[in-house]
Formats: structure tokens, sequence, C-alpha cells
């Protein structure tokens, strides 16, 4: 491939034309009306307009896409995550107009895209799988009958679902009824299809995912685990790499079970296969992202592997460079997730302009990012800001390189989940290990957060610009200034 | 300890700064009128003014630097590299004060200090040394006696320099008395000290240096080496590890002969021992450097170990919790010393504000520095802006990541090394590996540079910013504009 076109935006598309630049590959953005100076347009070597700002009118129009590789002569695209990222007609469409796709094919996305013929694909493989029922269930008496047999509580979940949407938890037998009739109304308005399958609930469960990536000469290996189980509104905001439960055995079997999963429909390119982990490290297979995910860079600083640049490769009919026995994990990543959000306020979003924007640098730091000080998160796309990783030799440095860089990391005008991150980073339960998908439930109130940091931070940063425009010992001068800017740094 | 106080400033203090930090140890700045607004004072949980610009009024005086450790009840200094680091005085001030020092003992770094008291101490263990004097020498005819035995080309050193003061290439006999009495004069005037020695000179010489770690129990181990082969004025731009050259046999030889440099003087804490090799990959003792050295990071890149950590445990008296089996290499690093400097005009240090910096992110990227947009490189210090590191799973990796990085590093204001940087890492002779340490006498000549580079980015980015405030896609428009905006894209 000599030209690539990232049908995305944001810290992704950065990312990606990254690694193609570093593959001498050129690269084309295509933007919105919002994105009209993002930083991927300014990165790239070519950008296409595509619309106005809402996706639907631009970054998830199949036919503009398309029509902007053709205008550029771009012969690969890659979709990143979200958007078009698994959606198999956009996959199709791309075939059948001569290019490449940069990910699986279109009959890979629509097998794993439906839960439950994802769930038969792997059964063939026998993957452990949460007790439950095998197929769409829309009688009710069948249904309860079935719960009963699986025990209590059991989980209804919509079979084309995802993001918690049409799901429900239900404890007692006398609520089965009311509760699937809710969750068939729900999966209906919310995917247009009202199917829904029921499943043992695992109380206190770990999300524990397999990276794997094949290749199109039919090789597949994994890149070990994820854990990804701190999650607010049932979305990922804290990943590591590797997990900190997980003995070799149980990595091996994980592993394994994956690369059965992407070989069940002859996957090639990147992909994820999430597991459900049980307090006995019991494994469940969950479901398969056919796609990059965004807590990739993890897995990428614990095997070295640049994840990108090998789906380029496999997308080009390249063979996997190194077989299962190359690959080693050395040391530990931790990413959090920087949303444009208010941890105080149910995370709700809070966009506006970057007034201030100091990313963190030096050992074991990396920011993958799609802003700079002065820009506007635009309210029509998820309100991620950046992704901040940290690398260490062991979890612990992990940790303590990323309050470091989190304490580095200076963002006015917008609320982050940056103090979010730090409360997490110094959590018994997350420095145990002991935690599971409920840990914001458990733990987190808005009441953890000193919500004076960003005033305290000002106040010090003003006290000291005062002090330092003084050309004496300001430690010396022991004056209440300097006290209370000491008292201030140490709650900040 | 509880609080240390960094006895430096820029890119260097907040790396050590960033580790104290990650340990939960306070930290002290100490800051001159020149460096009021700095970075490193600001990361600082205390500052202490000391003195006026010259580095003789504030970062060299050593009853200061005690004076503000007192104040502020800091238990340790460290000295990074440069000013009081290898200052055995200072080393033996700061025990007498009861203070930790960060480094080896004062007596260690005194033998290590005289390159003829570093010959003798390394000759116990049989290290190879260049053939030639072993004692200073002052009289003229002993002196052309001696070089005639050893072989012409050969090389006059002074024994007390540094930096390529005092040192003469000898290529015949008849030119052996002027040039040692120029040699003798430059090194008395310098360094107070006129004795010289002389050696054979290698033509061809690749510079390559062991890391080594040693704790107050008697450990030593190495971490590997560093080829720091690219010079200008016989000094470090770019330095990389490992070596493309050195195969694991002489890898391990020279590792063992570091360790054997270090037990000689019973070292304790980070050094760095300096050899030189010829093509036929013959090592040959050069010094040793009893600190951190500027290039620290790409060994910390490779080896997964924090080095600035390392020293402070040792220092606080625990013996080192690895052993040399359990240290290996992954991957490579390639660091670029981003200098003030205008590679056109001879390196020549171009100071002044920097009006626009940027640094790269993504994968595989570290940029250790201490300034940020908008503040001034001040002329009293050296004129390193930043330290730009890339990492990758192989050499190529690395460098074409760090052509990527440099790509994206925006400095306006200052002519830089960034260019020179490129220069280097597209040169068919560093991609090769088939290199030494007179590349840039060989191969740089200012007109490789494209003078224009600048310019150029600054009309595409004008080009382009007009282009993007259209809601058109610019692309298809296939104006005028947008081809002239392609064609300088490509050139830059």
């Amino acid at each position: 491939m000599q030209k690539i076109l990232i049908a995305n935006r944001g810290e992704i598309a950065l990312r990606i034309m990254r690694s193609a630049r570093e593959m001498n590959i050129k690269t084309v953005a295509v933007y919105s009306a919002a994105d009209r100076n993002a930083l991927h347009v300014r990165y790239a070597d070519e950008a296409v307009f595509i619309g106005e700002a809402p996706s639907n009118q631009s970054y998830l129009v199949i036919d503009k896409i398309i029509a902007a590789c053709k205008q550029t002569g771009a012969d690969g695209i890659h979709p990143g995550y979200g958007f078009l990222s698994e959606n198999a007609a956009f996959a199709r469409a791309v075939r059948n107009a001569g290019l490449i796709l940069i990910g699986p094919s279109p009959e890979a996305m629509e097998v794993m895209g439906n839960k439950l013929s994802a769930k038969a694909a792997a059964m063939q493989y026998n993957i452990p799988m949460v007790p439950g029922t095998e197929e769409a269930i829309t009688n009710v008496n069948e249904a309860k009958q079935r719960a009963v047999e699986v025990g209590f509580p059991i989980l209804i979940k919509a079979a084309a679902g995802g993001g918690g949407k049409g799901m429900r938890i239900v404890d007692r037998v006398e609520d089965f009824e009311e509760q699937m009739q809710l969750a068939v109304s729900e999966a209906t308005s919310a995917f247009g299809d009202g199917s829904v399958f029921i499943e043992r609930y695992v109380s206190s469960p770990k999300h524990i995912e397999i990276q794997v990536l094949g290749d199109t000469h039919g090789n597949i290996v994994h890149l070990f685990e994820r854990d990804c189980s701190v999650q607010r509104r049932h979305q990922k905001v804290v990943e590591e790499a590797p997990s900190s439960v997980l003995t070799p055995q149980i990595r091996e079997r994980m592993g394994q079970c994956a690369v059965d999963v992407a070989r069940s429909v002859n996957y090639t390119g990147a992909g994820t296969v999430e597991f459900i982990m049980d307090e006995q490290l019991n494994f469940y297979f969950l479901e398969m992202n056919t796609r990059l995910q965004v807590e990739h860079p993890v897995t990428e600083l614990i095997t070295g592997i640049d994840l990108v640049k090998e789906q380029i490769r496999v997308a080009s009919g390249e063979a996997l460079s190194f077989t299962q026995n190359d690959l080693k994990i050395n040391g530990h990543a931790v990413e959090l997730r920087v949303y444009a959000e208010d941890p105080a306020n149910n995370f709700l979003p809070d966009i506006g302009t970057l007034q201030t924007y100091v990313t963190p640098k030096g050992p074991g730091v990396r920011v993958d990012d799609g802003f700079e000080q002065g820009m506007e998160i635009p309210i029509y796309y998820d309100p991620m800001i950046a992704k901040l990783v940290t690398y260490g030799k062991d979890r612990e440095e992990a940790i303590e390189r990323m309050i470091r860089a989190i304490d580095e990391y200076i963002i006015t005008g917008i609320t982050t989940t940056l103090s979010f991150g730090k409360f997490v980073m110094q959590h018994e339960a997350f420095r145990s290990g002991n935690f599971d998908t409920h840990f914001v439930k458990k733990y987190f109130t808005p009441e953890v957060l000193n919500e004076d940091n960003e005033q305290e931070a000002m106040i010090a940063a003003l006290i000291m610009e005062r002090l330092l425009s003084k050309p004496q010992n300001r430690v010396a001068a022991a004056s209440s200034e300097v006290t209370a800017w000491v008292k201030n740094r140490k709650e900040i």
C-alpha cells in the first residue's frame, strides 16, 4: 500500500497516521465541518472534507468515504474504532470498490457482530460460555423455565446489543416476566431487534480481553490479555496489561481460546476476544470486537509490537513476522482514558475549550491525543480528549508513573476524568488487584474527589509566580505565602 | 530519603524530579536569576534561589547548594550531570555536612577524574588500553621516542582534559615536537595542568560506552552499551542502544571489563565506562564518567530500568534488586540531542525565544525537555533544549520513529539540531551502522540541509489554513493552491 485513507478522527486518526508515516505510507484524512481545524487534518498528507458535523452526514457515510479514496488515489482504508469499523456493509462496499479494508472480512464482522452467531461460532471450539440459552428467545414462559435451570441471579441481554442497552439483571424468579418484557421492548427500540438471550449473572466479574492478530496465510497469534474491569456506565475508563490476577496457565488457556474464536471465522487483522471472569478465575466468552480497540496501547507497550503496523502489513497480504513463541510480556502498562466528563456529575460530558492543555512527559509516559491548547472538544463525537498510558518494569511502577503523569497533566476550561483516574490509582482495591467491574459503583462517590483541586492549583500557581519574581530565596523567607503554597501543593 | 535537592537545572533536573515523585520523595530545586521561571523550579515541591546567572555564582557554588539543603531539610543531593556532578571536593563537602550524595564516593571520583590514575586503576584488571604511555610526560625527547615505539599516527592528550582541549593528532614524526609543545601549552591554560600522554591514534573509531550500576554491598552490574559515535565538536549528538556492530561475545567482554573498571574503585551508583573501538572491533578503555550520562534514556528504554530510581535506592543503602542475569536487551532506542545550535553555521549556539514549541507524541516517543513555548534559552548554560528519544522493536523501527518524531517536532524562533538529526537518520552510513566519530566531518556540509525548510513549512501551513477554512473538499478542488501545498508538504 502506498497511500491509506483514515476513516476516523481524533486521537485514533493521528495514531494510525503516525504508524503509516513510519512505514513511508502516505495518509489521507477525512473531516467534517466540526473538525476543520483538527490535528488529524493537519497531520495527514492530504485531507478531504466529507460533510456536516453529525456523523451520519460525514464519518458514517460509506459513499463519501469511498469517493474520497477514489479522489485521492488511496489504496486502503483504516477505519479505526467506532464509526464504520465494524460495519460489514462498509467492508463489503470497500471490497466491491476494489480497495483494501485494513480489517477483517465482512463475513467475520457479520458473524461476530451478532451475539448469538458469535456464540455459535465459538461453540465449535468448545470455548467456555456463561451457562444460559444458546438461541434467541422471545417466548416468556420458555425463557422463564430456562432461567430456573440456569439458576438465579440471571442476566437478560439483547442479542444485537451493546453498551448496556436492553440488559436486565433478575435476582428472583418472581420478577422474571416483567423484566424480560422490559428488556425486549428496550432492545426493540434501541436496535430494531427484540431478541434476547439469558445467562447466569456473574456477580463479581472481571472484564478480561485477549488481543489477537491473524494474517491471510492462516496464522493467528494472541498478544496476551488486558484487564478492563474499571468501567463507568458500562464503558471502560482504566485498562491495564497484563492482568494482575491471571496465572501463566490461565493466560495460556485464555490465549488459546481467543485464537480458536478468531479461527472460527478465519479472522485476519487485529481483533479482541472479550471474556468475563468470575472470582474463581473461571472465564467465559463474551464477544469479539472485530477492530482495533481504544486500549490497544497497553498491549503495544508490554509486547513491543506496533499493532497498527501489523494491521497494515496483514492487509497488504504479508505473513506475520513472528510466531506465538516469539511473543513475551515485558513490564506492565496502564491506560487512563481522559474524557471531557465530570466525574462528580455522573460522568456527564463537559465539553468546551481547552484553555490550558499541557501533557505529561518523561520516562514511561505515552500520550495519544487529538487536541492542543485552545481547541474545542466538539459536542458531536465521543468526548475522549486523550489516552494517558504509562509503562513500568512492574505494576507498581506503572501505577506510580500514572499518578505522576496525572499530576503533570494540566487541563483547564474542561472538567476531565483525570481526578477520577488518580482516585483509582490510589485506591486500595485497585492497588491490590482485588476489584471487578463494579469498582466505580462500589467505591466512587463525587465526595472522594477534592472539588477544590483546580482552584487550589490556581492559587498555588499565582503565589508561586509572585514568589519566583523575587530574587531572594523564597524558602528562607518562610513567609506565610510560602507556607500556604507548600500546603496547597501537598493537597493538590 | 524523604526529600532530595537537585543541584542542577533544565531537562535533567525535571527528569530526576519525575523519578523522585514516583518514589514519593519530595524535591527541592535550586535556581539562578536566569532560571526564575524555569520548569524545574515549577515542578519541584520547594525551590531555593542561589545566585546570579553565571554558574560560578550559583550552580557551581558548593556552599550555596549545601546551605539550600540545610534550609529545606533535604537529606540527599542529586547532582545530575555537568556542574558539580564529578567534583570530588563537592562530594566531600556533602559527606562532611552529614548529607547523602546520590553518586559515587569522592575517592572514586578522584581516581577516575584524572586520565592517568583512571588508566592505572583499570590496568589492575587487565583492561585493554590503546598502546601508549602509562604515565604523564613533559620531556619532549622521551615522548618522541615513545611515539615512535607506539607507531604513527599518534594522539597527544591532556591528562586532566576533556572535550577535545589539549588534544593533537600527529601523523608524522617530523611534526611531533611542535605539536607536543602546543598540546602542553593548551592543556596548561585550559586545566592548569600541562601533563599529557600519548597513544596510538585510532583513525576510524567508534565511541562505545557501557552503563554500570553498583551498590554499597559490593554488587556491580552492567546495563549493556551505548553507541555515541555521532559527534560534532567532539561532543555527542546522536546516541543509540544497543550498538549495531557488537556481537554478543564482545558485548559480554566489554560489559565484564566495565564492571572490572568500576570494581577497581569500589564504584557505587550509576557510572559509565567509555571505550574506543576500531574497525576490527578491538576495544580500548577511554575513561569513566562518575555520574549519570545525558544519554542514559536509551539504556532505560532497552532494559526497562529507571536509572535515576536505582541511583536513589543505591544511595539509600539498598542492594540492587536484580542481578546481571536478570538484565536483557529488549528492542532498540535512539536519542537525538536537540540543541539550540545552527548546524549550517558550525553548530554555533543560536539562543533566543521558543516562539513555537510543539513536542512529538504517540508510540515509542520520549521527550525529556526543560522548556515550554514562549520560554527563552539562557545564554549562560548548555544550549540543549531537549532529548528526543525513540524506541522500537528493532533499529529500523527506532530510526523510522525518530524521523517521524523529528517531523512532528515544531520549534520556531530558534535554529536547532533537528534538521541535522533527520540528515543523520536518513544517511546510508548511519542506516548501515558503518560510521565512526568522523561521521559529521566526513558527510555533513550545511548544503545537505534544505535551508528553506522552515520557510516552506510556514507557506504550507498558511495555504493549508486557508484551505481548511473553506467547507468544500479541498482535494477535489484541485486548485493550484492544493498542488502547491502538497508539493511543499512532500519536500518538508
